[in-house]
């Protein structure tokens, strides 16, 4: 007898949690978009709809009345194939539709939705409501940072959630290294469930023999890298990275304060004074890099990493690994405009491995394959360190 | 026995004016800043306070206590000699203050002015006052123009008012010309009624004989303009705007769709057909001018409106003048901070003479300077021709 | 009887006079164009020519053949309805044609026009000669200053003449203030000279009483302001100029170099310490106008100047004045691509008066009205300040 | 008993090599730099000779005088830890030194190291004087392919020399697949010959069973993707990819020119017919991965390329592989300035395996590491194709 599990709680709690996400929010933060890479949390809301109403409502309800016929070009993000869609630097410029009516369509959104699976759980289906929710997921992660881009960037410093903790998991005082063994590796998802096809194609590698920190670079390391210099040396850097710090004055992680002689750091609680202790975080790949070169160590690639795992913590910071974001083997992408979802950002894009506070419940595992351009730090970025031999300063 | 009338009524009228253009509106829409000339709403009517707050409450009321320590920096708008101040091009990405922090801010300031003038109507102040009166009307013009780009270039095109009338004064259906004779004029505002001190320096001017158009050039004259080819013979236009028209791709004034065969307008009551006997709106100073070239005529300087004006009706379009934005003789500007409200502005930019159906009531006169960038289109702008011999196709 | 002089003289004179400009240039000199204001002298050398090809040889010499085809397009400016050009920013990437090309093509050109002229002259050809000989004494000014600029911008500040003398006009100790009463007065061109169409339109202004210095300002004058702080203070410059000056890291005039305590300046005959007593040059509008500001002065407009140069030199520095490039009453521009010479740049530009040691010779005249954009310093401008009253600092 | 071989001979025939390669060239062509990644031929000739002026004669011979003091600042590159460079940009804009002045240079320089030398083969030298050569030998094919893109972007279109052949292979009409085992391979340089250090860290890679095309993609086979329609479908772009061809109008590889309905290619040897059987070349990596998805193919990664490379030909063009350039296991950079020739670029650029037409005698080899940004079409680039299974459309 096989027992299968409703889809429902799951795409209702996704729904729900969206929501709850933006429950501390004013009308107007969910309007302005700071930068390019920063959505308005409205857009947001907006846009996770639209993939549920595009890619399944419109398509298999029959007789499915759209919520507004121009939507579904406001909310298009990226799908170049679907239509045309705001251009994403024009998206803080819309005032409307408003934040009450974004509330309205997902409203319609999720119920009409509702009624559907209800009667019709058909696989093909099924398979597009998994891949909405894990959108979803996705997002919330984007909504979390996106806020806290929006009022961390705002001159009166507003908090998020006065007992928002930024770093609830602690350190131990020393780091140690897990030594693993050369030999061909398994590398992918091969469970039955959900995943990206960015996970897919089960292949194998070859490692050498590595040393990697079973806990990440915290605050402390990262200030002695600063007050070592590391920012002013120009041979710790890729040379697009130099190009980087010197053009927008990079001299210490994102959201960090240099106040008198000491440093605050911007949280979703608000201003607070630097946690030592806690995993430095808001960092781009470049400055990851240089930290490396620094400690005489290096960044794992993603396959040592995903290897590794299991003998270390993590899901609190995203780590930049070493890895470009590329295809494996074998792999090819969905047909029509879900084939967009992953496989045409596989160019100039660097491989985050784990998850982090941002990251939803059920949302990350092992195989999960992040990807940022090497310069963003708006995320709740982080890294560890790997060393192939014994010399190193840490 | 001199009969005094209190400033205060006007202060209060004033003030209660700005929020009235804002009633229409969601909160939303005064949170976004869709191109750097436009300000959000909140913006505005943050401004427009801080300006009473900084310049007459923080210098004259005894211990006042500032609303907020923090919104100097985010409300000053370009007065460098006062402190930093948010860039232009930031002041849509701030969420914060919210909207109802700034009707707050405005309350506050409003009722503690209200107290102080009621005790303390001192020349010096009461100079102070009016300047803010007028600046507060000066944006109240801005702020409907704002609105009317923010929401016309929403993909929802949502109107501001249903019955928002942008053309209320008929045109006789054909144009007369005044003949102005040659002379000695004198320019500049002589009574005691307030002004800006860019129309001091009361003095003669030369003029040739000219004759000027009784009425505004109109939406009609302008199609047939475009219909002739305008936009694409450049001989018709200066170097710098036939560049604008080609990287901006203009082919029409703002606000205008072309539709099937025929074209639309955008307007405060949503969109229209366009009336052909309106005044045409919304174009630059290069499209009037390239205009006046294919008519065989040219724009009046602003001497020459000045000097003609009582011969004919105005004050429904802000009209483009040939004459660039320089000082009058013996201009000089007020000392310290003040010093920096029109001075500094007498470079590349154009004067505009009448008013428009944005300007507040009793706040243009004829000796008014308005000026602008040639290549702006957002206020309601429109021109009327001079010609000097008896050729011309008009 | 009436006894003509020949334009032919004239003619190969003055082009001769371009190509001994060039005379101390190595091959690289020609080529090269730092910035878009400046063009690679051989397209000076090349384009002058072509004007006579494009505007006579080619619509009056019967069966006339183009030295080469393609150089219609490599040689053309801005006549926009002449046919497609190199744009502006494109001139420095053409290594071809060479140098030794464009020599052979102007003495192709020169040969023709030469024996041309030898049997036709009829007054239209000798109208276009005429224009196209003033034509070609401009861009001498432009080669000279162009030059100024790729040798000054050279790291290794090579020379281009080692006794060329950018200051052989001595100045008194002091300034005196001549004083122009109230009243009309004419200007424009009046005499059958020469002149272009914008020194037309010979009209009346009415001049109120004004105080004209003598002589330039000097370098010592400037070296005041720098040090009394003028490049720091907003109160004293354009907010564009402010912008400008900030966003360029502008701290003093083009081509001085400040060395441990002292300025050294780059001349034509390669570095030099600062001349205090020469006329200080290389410098703004903008520049010109805060240190106007500063001296509780201000600039002439270029009707003062007119009206007043009969009592003072000139002719040693181009002088910016107040005053707008706007046409003159009446004025209307030439049919077809000569009518885009002088009235399509009459928008955001200022006007500057007299000439300089760059300006040919019999090419400036009182009337002459000289135009550039208010940050441009590569000329060898200067300025002269007026005073309206007693108070002043100078 | 140990013979060892000179350096002398092959460092001068690489020093006269590079001169060769000028021959042809006019004065004019060594001076201009028509985009930012393409350098003025007398720069790559002065900056291959400050190498070695910078890293050997100045640190090794005593007493050695410097050709001049100022060439370091002007010839540096990228090695910021040397000192202040000339910025990329600006190297077109300087007409000094003169041609003249650098092949002096190159003779002072070459002659120096020449006697030193004579009596100085200690293998640290050797070492350094073997990296200058091949450094050097690396700028000769930017120095060809510089010229071509200088030549080629002229109006008039000149041939570099007329009897140059960019395609003297002929492939076989018809490309057959070639089969590679599933496996663990070895990767990297072993030979005691040259090589850079990018090659360096011979390691084990686990590879799975692939075909690869035993030769290249040709014209014939591209224009047949691009008849498909293949640059109007956004499916088959990286979103980079598809951003970059809208904002730069890109239809058809670099140097292709459709006139009437053929198209032609600019060549070395001048315009010529589109040769259909030559392989395709001046393309982007986006280009080739959008042709691979079209064909339902894929790009080899440079691990594929390395192992399979011995059952083909190649040489003829560098082809684009689909990996991104990434350290070896274990790769350590050069201490000092050397250390910055590889490392500092190894992120968002794409490896090319092989060599081209361009490439210098002896310079490539099977383990090369040659890498470029994915948009990059300048150099001789081209590519072959992979297939992991039956179905493909070649």
């Amino acid at each position: 007898m096989i027992v299968t599990t409703s889809i429902i709680p799951s795409f209702l709690e996704t729904r729900k949690a969206s929501e709850e996400i933006c429950t501390p929010l004013h009308t107007e933060d969910y309007v302005v978009q700071p930068i390019v890479d920063v959505s308005p949390p409205k857009w947001h809301l907006g846009h996770t709809t639209w993939f549920f109403e595009e890619f399944i409502l419109a398509k298999y309800v029959q007789g499915y009345k759209r919520f507004h016929p121009d939507f579904a070009f406001v909310f298009n993000s990226y799908y170049e194939s679907v239509g045309k869609r705001v251009v994403r630097t024009d998206r803080g410029n819309l005032s409307r539709p408003t934040v009450k009516q974004v509330y309205e369509y997902r409203n319609y959104v999720t119920n009409a939705l509702h009624r559907f699976l209800e009667d019709n759980e058909n696989d093909n289906v099924l398979d597009l409501v998994e891949i909405g929710i894990h959108h979803e997921k996705q997002h919330q992660e984007l909504l979390l940072t996106d806020i806290k881009y929006i009022l961390g960037h705002n001159p009166l410093l507003p908090a998020y959630h006065e007992t928002f903790n930024e770093h609830s998991k602690s350190l131990k005082p020393k780091t140690n290294f897990i030594t693993i063994d050369e030999g061909v590796y398994q590398i992918g998802h091969t469970s039955t469930d959900f995943c990206y096809d960015n996970e897919l194609g089960v292949h194998k590698v070859y490692l050498h023999q590595f040393k990697i920190a079973d806990q990440l670079v915290t605050n402390k390391d990262f200030l002695a890298f600063i007050d070592a210099g590391g920012y002013r040396d120009s041979l710790l850097w890729h040379a697009e990275g130099w190009d980087w710090i010197q053009n927008n004055n990079i001299e210490s992680p994102l959201y960090w304060h240099q106040i008198d002689e000491s440093y605050q750091q911007y949280t979703l609680s608000g201003m607070q004074p630097l946690n030592l202790d806690a995993p430095v975080t808001h960092i781009s790949y470049y400055e990851a890099f240089a930290y490396a070169q620094w400690a005489d160590c290096r960044l794992p690639t993603e396959f040592e990493w995903e290897v590794a795992q299991k003998y270390f913590d993590w899901g609190h910071r995203w780590e930049w690994t070493e890895s470009a974001y590329l295809p494996y083997p074998g792999y090819s992408k969905a047909p029509g405009a879900l084939g967009e979802y992953n496989g045409k950002f596989m160019v100039n894009q660097k491989v985050l491995r784990g998850g982090s506070i941002a990251t939803s419940k059920n949302h990350t595992r092992y195989t999960y394959r992040n990807f940022f351009h090497p310069h963003l730090r708006w995320q709740f970025t982080g890294f560890r360190v790997v060393k192939d031999n014994q010399s190193h300063k840490i």
